[in-house]
């Protein structure tokens, strides 16, 4: 099972694919993030992110998708544009057929760490400790993404749901 | 010119299509909503309006669009929603190669009555008058969308812009 996790931002959107083995192993595929010109058009921008992401769902074909909840924005402003980009991966992700999940950074931290108010260091050496990984991935949004990609897998919901397709 | 005002939102966005004649004269050529039902998931939602625009855009082919801006969300979670469905409307709007304008609220109400402190029912009776309608046009959304292609025609930019590519 191939899972997509996404950390939308219209500057940056980290993307991470972790592939879950029959021994409940996990393994990271592909991370990185897509990232937009700041002194561009925000349609522009859009666009670009919206076919940086299709370019990701073709190569990899994932099984399922989830995507970082951002209800603790503070600022309205930046709230209404990582809305924006947030449409757009919504959008693609649908667009492909994927189940979409939703986790708060709280149920994300709980999920990776065992501990929801861990820091962004814990959070990213457990990242690398669960993938095997010989660094911490960078930059920052795609260790998140695929922290977010993680927490999708060990939900009991997506094991559920995969039990029953399989 | 046929220009398209949007007035985008994850229920209902409100569109309006104007056009401008050789003497200046604004006729209403279309108008309406996208609603989308509130019990979808999220990203099928998103699905349903970025189709329902490519329809308008298709059937129309408009030759420029307008948003309205949405500063004024006093409430996060609002201007995160309402950012996904703008999103989604800016990226329709751009893979149409269509230039795309921005109002605030008090721009179109100036542009529409001459009076930035204008009511709603202030801007709607300009907005028939204008357009020279037999009634208020409804819904309300609709309404906002068919000001938000008045201001857009009758802005300096826009004018300069049709001039020069005439």
């Amino acid at each position: 099972m191939l899972a997509l996790g996404i950390d939308p931002g219209t500057a940056t959107t980290g993307y991470g694919l972790v592939r879950e083995a029959g021994d409940g192993s996990l393994t990271a595929v592909d991370y990185g993030v897509v990232l937009t010109p700041p002194d561009t058009p925000m349609p522009d921008r859009l666009v670009m992110l919206y076919e940086s992401l299709n370019e990701i769902l073709t190569l990899h074909q994932p099984n399922t998708a989830a995507v970082e909840q951002l209800f603790f924005q503070k600022n309205v402003k930046t709230a209404l544009s990582v809305g924006q980009a947030r449409g757009v991966v919504l959008l693609a992700l649908a667009q492909a057929r994927l189940d979409q999940a939703e986790y708060t950074p709280n149920e994300i931290k709980q999920a990776v760490t065992g501990y929801g108010s861990a820091d962004k260091n814990q959070v990213q050496q457990m990242v690398r400790a669960i993938l095997n990984l010989d660094e911490i991935p960078k930059p920052d949004d795609a260790a998140d993404a695929l922290a977010v990609a993680i927490c999708h897998l060990h939900s009991a919901q997506t094991r559920s749901a995969y039990d029953q397709a399989s």
